[in-house]
């Protein structure tokens, strides 16, 4: 019967199997942004794993091309390693990973960037990555990697180990379907876009035609992504409490597990919720929780008055180092920069807003820079927050009549334990009020400090406006001038004409200092 | 130490889990959108099955306001019922389902829809979906589910079964964050979009302040979606064959591998890949298949011929079927459809493009309808391959000269057994060269129907508009000719003006006739 028949055709898949036939939800849509994808996964993933275990992350990338849309990339970091029993999972398991759960500002979220790569890599030449790594421990451990798609388990190959003192991961992914170019969503602007806003690490590219870049560090300081934070309770949701109660928690009491759990619960907290929601509820077991208590406690604790959410767990650039790598980079004339103070979203999620501004110099035409802590958005431009907040700000006040006649380069970093993506492609950030609205103050606030460049940039432009027309007349003024004062003609001229020059070296002293110190 | 603490984090985690934290990836974002979502879920569920199993579908759709932003949703349909031991997978775990892997042009692909409901519904109300179910076999089950998200498993309750004579499905789902109203990203209009594409299905929508809306069905013919496509040999990837031979085939060599997996290969095509790539190879066992070997083979079909990909498996709602339910839906003045011929995109997928135009009437304003099998796409637009074609479309040469200012519907529908969609949330054609094409073929085809339409609008325009002149002008005209003649003017005039009435009725009559029967 056809109505039997349709269910046998029933079947579970691995979650593999669902991105290996929609790829393009993890970025593998065309030639060059699939290229752009893996060298932002594998170098996300270094810049994390130096970050938490606090070392200057050095990285290299080297992307070889074999032939047509045929390619090989290599990315090395100098990071903590990877054990080689976790090896397998890191390359060879969606989902798996050890960000997913955590309240941390880190890159990569979801366990499935690494992995992703080596499905697309075996999806379009049938072969494993190659994954060569060590704990700088004096051993180093080798192996080729693949995915067994309908399990979506590792498979691993030639696995060997050996002496040797070297620290660090270095990944080699051989792909088809991917192209190499410098255009605005490749993976050389993407490596670009990594060095400005990491200014504490060093990046090497080799591009296929074999030219080296090196982004120097312009900041030795460890950048520490470390702190793992807590949810907070006006920002948590009774699925959150749920969650926590039945899965998480070890707390043998609602009241300890919301102690244990939530930032800045403490025992006068307790008290008020206990008046508010009994305390047969908060003497209950967790794992007994019910839905419809956790909700009185949920809406109790918004009732309630708590500390903001602390917000050292976010780790900004900061004002003078966005200043140092933007004039570093892009030898700008004028630079300014803000790094806002810490704001939450949705109750209970910090974040916060930096922006950088970088114009005239070398810098030439309008050019957005989008980051999320600190990792580059190249896509989905016109989907974001921050090119919508850049958009609706009145330049003009600031003296830029407009964004995309003037030379200038709009740098924008936000950063959060959770960044609210648009979608999975994690290119644009969603237009959450609180977020928009701090990005539009950070932009606001920096467009304060070039007001002060702008404003001397248009005076000095009259000011020179009026030598030239000195200098035009100058001859007539000249003649006219000796006839009045009945002298030399040819004196007056030399007297006016060294005047003006006087002048205009002073102008030109004034216009050197413009940019140079400027916030 | 730092290090090890580091990889202690690693965990896995569910496609459950991971879509949870990424509800936005399943069109989980706005309230509005969240709404939609779900109805868009479980209506196109119940169209899909409904079609399997031969039946015309009868659907009935309800939502209610609880209150603020929570809200009851149920839909029930007259569909083949689902087995119950099926039940818990269906609205019980992500990726789970009949489509996912079979070439048929359903509106689900992935086997997350209803689950992902699910999940939304107990995210935000900590509620089960509850679900009635009868194959029409004298007994009724019913089901409360949750899913277990640690482990994507469903977690059933309540569940009973008693006699009863029905035969369909009827979920229900509670849901909080969500908003109903009539704009155009609503419920509403989804469900209105779905009727006008899908005349064979009888709608119910009940709104929450009581109002109900039927779509009455326009065509009785039963839509048949049974028949299943197999992959063409010119549109497989080197991937694809591996997957056949490592998981798929039952046969024992590679040729009979070939001959049942794959369409339009006979033993004149196995004689002639025997010598391009040896007999040897083709007496392998699909098991053994390595990836150069599958490469050689793959690269080898790609220099033979081959009958095109058969396109029986497209089910399109066809020209004759989109002018009646544009006509009923719409009440326009004139309408036009074309169904073009199957094509196929990337070598071997068949897919094929119908468009539909209403004009003037009760239209008012531009408004384009986008649909991929018959599913309405309403979010995404600019992104959208139909957006770009119609944009791209000289409209002027059709007589429209600016479609924003014109009163014209554009429907159009793209079937194909793999819809390229550009993201996970499945609103967006992506612009592959082939449908990009097709699809504006199929409009300016349509645009030369239209032509005669807008041309004939034209003509009746000038026509009235000399009327309107001479109307002017009678009483001088009277006079004048009435001294010229030497008649009684009144009598002139009175002439004048029956002749001019009569021409007048006749304008009518052919301005009546514009539209109607016309193509």
């Amino acid at each position: 019967m056809a109505k039997k028949d349709m269910f046998a055709e029933f079947k579970e898949h691995s979650v593999a199997e669902f991105f290996k036939k929609n790829k393009q939800m993890l970025g593998f849509s065309s030639r060059i942004r699939s290229l752009t994808t893996a060298v932002h996964e594998y170098v996300s993933n270094s810049l994390d794993a130096c970050e938490e275990a606090g070392i200057l992350p050095e990285l290299y990338i080297e992307i070889t091309n074999i032939s047509g849309d045929h390619y090989v990339l290599k990315v090395r970091d100098n990071g903590p390693g990877i054990p080689p029993d976790i090896v397998p999972r890191v390359f060879g398991k969606l989902l798996a990973g050890t960000k997913f759960h955590r309240m941390i500002p880190t890159r990569g979220q979801q366990g499935i960037g690494a992995a992703g790569v080596t499905m697309f890599a075996q999806m379009t030449t049938g072969k494993p990555v190659h994954v060569k790594t060590s704990r700088g421990d004096g051993t180093i451990y080798e192996m080729d990697v693949m995915i067994d798609v309908k399990r979506n388990e590792p498979i691993v190959k030639n696995q060997r180990s050996y002496p040797g003192n070297w620290r660090g991961t270095e990944v080699t992914a051989e792909m088809r379907e991917v192209l190499y170019n410098r255009s605005k969503y490749s993976a050389y602007e993407y490596v670009r876009r990594t060095a400005l806003a990491n200014p504490h690490a060093q990046i090497t590219l080799v591009e296929p035609d074999g030219k080296k870049t090196v982004w120097y560090r312009t900041s030795f300081e460890v950048v520490r992504m470390d702190k793992v934070g807590k949810p907070h309770p006006l920002g948590i949701t009774v699925d959150d409490l749920m969650t926590l109660a039945h899965y998480v928690t070890k707390a043998r009491k609602v009241s300890s597990m919301l102690r244990t759990e939530l930032e800045a619960v403490g025992t006068k907290s307790i008290q008020e919720l206990e008046k508010l929601v009994g305390r047969d509820l908060l003497e209950k077991n967790p794992a007994d929780l019910q839905w419809a208590e956790a909700e009185r406690i949920v809406n109790a604790l918004k009732q309630m008055k708590f500390r903001s959410p602390s917000t050292d767990v976010l780790v900004s650039i900061g004002a003078e180092q966005i200043k140092t790598s933007l004039r570093e980079n892009l030898k700008p004339r004028y630079v300014a920069a803000v790094t806002r103070k810490p704001k939450v979203y949705s109750g209970g999620i910090p974040f916060l807003v930096e922006v950088g501004v970088a114009m005239d110099g070398d810098v030439k035409g309008f050019e957005l820079m989008r980051y999320a802590n600190r990792s580059p958005l190249l896509f989905e431009q016109g989907a974001c927050a921050i090119t919508q907040a850049v958009n609706s700000v009145g330049w003009k006040r600031y003296g830029i009549s407009s964004l995309q006649d003037a030379n200038v380069v709009i740098f924008v970093n936000v950063v959060s334990t959770h960044i609210p993506y648009v979608s999975a492609g994690k290119q644009a950030i969603a237009d959450i009020p609180e977020v928009y609205n701090e990005i539009r103050a950070a932009l606001m606030e920096a467009g304060r400090k070039i007001r002060e460049y702008t404003l001397k940039v248009s005076q000095m432009r009259e000011l020179l406006a009026k030598k030239r027309i000195l200098e035009h007349y100058l001859p007539e003024l000249s003649t006219a001038l000796a006839r009045i004062l009945d002298e030399d003609e040819q004196r007056i001229h030399q007297i006016l004409k060294s005047a003006l020059e006087d002048r205009y070296r002073r102008l030109k002293e004034l216009e050197e200092k413009i940019g140079a110190g400027a916030e």
